[in-house]
């Protein structure tokens, strides 16, 4: 497909909508409107710094989920917290801020687990799975638009909502079986 | 948050932009964009009808998976097969429609096995996962604006790569990861 026309038909504050003129082979033409995007984190804020690989003998270590309402769906969703990068922000400072924001903790470390495309079709957001350990007070006020409750739950129990249909959350299905492989793997 | 105005600021021929004027409970008013969308269906077309359940014992049955370029983020993915509802469409005939398209086969039975948000920040967009067995050649012509090619692979092996970040489209981790969790609970 060839790009014939290309132009910004909005733009907010954290993304825009592109609209593409494309010509087809054939010389049919087609506008597709694309999400440029600056990508995201989302993070999987383990607490405390205790973290067993093998759940028969000890607690499985616990994950801060939010509550949060999601103006898009008109629900609520259980989520891991996440947030949009700001343009040319460094993406282990928008770890940090949105770590923050979302459950009021920084992390002494954030080490990257893996990334993946959520809608490709039609954005071009990448997001980026950050574990984020140990946790300390440190809040940064959130975004004005966001209602989030903090909610700590066991890894296990999670990582059996994400298989089982109770997370119906993409991102948070993907970074919850991400976790659980990537804790087992750890020495 | 309250609404004060929406509006419909683009549409395309598969979903609309629409921007909401949100008011926060302390007067900031925000303009914020949100995709209406009809959802979408995620195909898993198993080929032959011997589905086994004990990997160890016979072979791992096979999907057809699709290598698509993907003009938003301008790089070729491996993917489960998937497409857009028309508005209105039966989620049944557009599962049927989107497999004959994108494979060139008809399925005997289509299971839906799971949903789940891939954006919920941003877009309404559901997506439906659809196990499809049972297939026979019976073609539709694409999109003029898709490059597809249909790659069999074992389950076994996409499984591994899901876990191992070989695969980077979201809706094709979740669906090969759920799709395993339904087959290994068949009789």
């Amino acid at each position: 497909m060839n790009v014939k026309h290309s132009h910004i038909v909005w733009e907010g504050s954290s993304w825009r909508l592109r609209v593409d003129t494309l010509v087809a082979p054939d010389g049919t033409e087609l506008d597709k409107g694309f999400i440029e995007h600056p990508g995201a984190v989302v993070l999987i804020p383990v607490r405390g710094t205790a973290v067993s690989t093998s759940p028969e003998q000890t607690a499985s270590p616990e994950i801060l989920m939010i509550s949060q309402y999601r103006h898009a769906i008109g629900d609520t969703l259980l989520e891991l917290p996440a947030g949009t990068r700001h343009w040319h922000e460094d993406w282990l400072e928008c770890a940090q801020r949105e770590l923050r924001e979302e459950t009021g903790y920084r992390a002494d470390k954030i080490v990257l687990i893996g990334e993946f495309w959520p809608s490709p079709g039609l954005s071009n957001e990448l997001m980026r799975l950050c574990l984020a350990t140990g946790l300390h007070p440190d809040p940064l006020p959130g975004d004005v638009d966001e209602e989030i409750e903090v909610k700590p739950m066991p890894l296990s129990e999670l990582v059996d909502m994400a298989r089982n249909g109770q997370i119906l959350d993409a991102k948070s299905i993907v970074g919850l079986l991400k976790t659980a492989d990537y804790l087992a793997k750890q020495p």
